[in-house]
């Protein structure tokens, strides 16, 4: 159930801007008293703060992070539009929706809010930090901000500082967004047309020449128009323009971008050498946003940190497809002892093979 | 100089479409009436028939492809915008730019244009026609289509069938452009913001993740915003929309999702099979648009066919870039005893280790 934290003190971003409070969408599934093990988990780009939604391969009965043994918390971040103030929501000196005038929000502002939500849960110590993508920045920028807090983190296709690379992704998504005057028109129902190419820019970015290969291959010989893979990438656009604001989308771009650990800490190798917390770096071996080699790095500048690389065709989108390559590698890692419950899980822990 | 051939045949494309004739505009450099051996260059997306000035790193006095030894022709391809019939040009049933009305035309309409130019020129025999991406889709139809023309095909970063992959990148393409409402409007200044958008897309496409580290990376720390990736892309995006027209863009595209050499010869296996001439595959290391494997898998199906690695980190682009890595790969091939009248080339070309 979606339950909302309202903050009543000044909230300032790192860029600067004060909100007088914020709002903070939030699922807890578990038994938040029972002293369960915190699994606290970050969702990616346009994602909610219900994983047992969007992640059912990890979060659920019976799963990885399991309800019954585990206190799963998610938050939906700073600037997005699923219950956290955002782009969509009124600004209070205009009495209007901010869209564009929403303010530069940095993955820092995404993990102060989220620390907001943590000491109004009472919670004291986080046994596990999940994320992928946005998700792993939120997670590493936390370790860093809060040391002492977390104890693991499980950080997926991700890196210390956005590359070139990916800016360029969003850059060219914005681009979209900027194509269509709607968006520019600055009204809640402005930028779908942009939204729904700057999203199928993202697609291609979250997959890969194989991806495409195997699910959108067109069987049929003679053709000289109507193929599956256009088609498939509006249903995807449309998918999304159905359920997120393009001024989020915006937002959340712009904060991806702005991720660098090193940013007033003397540079990513000293941010990452002070990281005390057990990191868990998984890359995906066709991910061309994050390639495996990036993540490779970040591991090799934290004191305590795997990296495991994952088998999927499915790009960057390999977290969210693959079920049990992603089950070893998590379950397969260096817990406490009492954290899995399940004995078919302690079973592959069990297994050291599956260590890198 | 841009020279223009007017036929006055009727010219039906494959998609059934009539002209009542086409304008091909077309450069010849070199002494056509010598008899020196003919090098067809084919242009790829958005080039012009001058491959002086887009391909200075291997057409021109003292390059591999040389007018005082060679005859260097350049047709711009229908559907594009630099001389020969495309989208902007007037429709003779309506006296209006065809603009969204133009139509589909295909890889083969391009080779179908080439030939009347050919024919108009008296050529009977190309030495070597040479292409990368759709310029080479176009090189490997024309081998298909009149076999005993062409003894040598270079065929750079281009597959046999545009795969779901690349159609993907064209259609976030498109979709971009569809999001500018000017460009639905139909007017020759239409879809100027949709192209910039569309060729952000492309420009990512075209690159990789260590060139854009390479060239994009942002030396500054500490900064939140105002990267370099993205101005880059913004600068290439406005560079394309001053001299190239979005339905040009429109059409070109279309006409790269459409190549397939299979279709109607009993798909792509069998068409490859048939050709006669030696073809020089040529892939680029980082190319993520045609991968490495799909350019080997190509040369794999074709009789007389060999296949090159190129190391560059430029992508696809990589054949624009890179000049002695390009050089040596088409010298060390296997030429007619004459072609290279250069005693520097010769003595490149007889340097055997440079074969695969």
């Amino acid at each position: 159930m979606l339950q909302t934290l309202k903050t009543d003190k000044p909230f300032t971003t790192e860029s600067g801007y004060t909100f007088p409070g914020i709002e903070i969408g939030y699922h807890v599934y578990g038994d938040l008293q029972s002293g369960s093990p915190v699994v606290w988990v970050c969702h990616a780009l346009t994602g909610n703060s219900d994983p047992l939604e969007w992640w059912p391969n990890l979060c659920g009965p019976g799963k990885t992070f399991d309800p019954r043994y585990h206190t799963i918390v998610c938050a939906n971040v700073l600037g997005s539009c699923y219950g956290t103030t955002g782009a969509t929501s009124i600004n209070p000196t205009t009495g209007k929706p901010f869209l564009l005038e929403f303010p530069l929000i940095t993955i820092r502002d995404m993990v102060q809010a989220h620390e907001l939500l943590r000491q109004h849960l009472n919670i004291e110590s986080i046994e596990v930090i999940i994320g992928a993508s946005l998700g792993a920045f939120q997670g590493m920028e936390w370790c860093i901000m809060n040391p002492g807090l977390i104890k693991h983190l499980v950080f997926i296709a991700a890196g210390a500082r956005t590359s070139p690379w990916a800016k360029a992704f969003n850059e060219a998504q914005r681009m979209a967004l900027e194509a269509d005057p709607t968006f520019l028109e600055n009204t809640p129902e402005g930028g779908k047309a942009g939204l729904r190419a700057a999203r199928a820019i993202g697609m291609i970015s979250y997959r890969s020449f194989e991806a495409f290969d195997k699910t959108q291959y067109d069987p049929e010989e003679d053709k000289m128009e109507g193929f599956n893979a256009p088609s498939y990438l509006r249903y995807q656009g449309n998918k999304l323009v159905n359920r997120y604001s393009p001024y989020a989308y915006l937002t959340i771009t712009r904060a991806f971008d702005s991720h660098d650990v090193g940013r007033h800490r003397g540079g990513v190798k000293k941010a990452l050498g002070r990281i005390t917390t057990k990191v868990h770096c998984v890359s995906t071996e066709s991910d061309i946003l994050f390639p495996v080699e990036e993540v490779k790095q970040v591991a090799e500048m934290i004191p305590h940190a795997t990296h495991h690389m994952m088998k999927s065709l499915y790009g960057h989108d390999g977290f969210l497809v693959e079920k049990e390559g992603l089950e070893q590698i998590i379950q397969s890692t260096n817990w406490d002892e009492n954290f899995f419950q399940d004995p078919e899980f302690l079973k592959i822990k069990n297994d050291s093979s599956l260590n890198d």
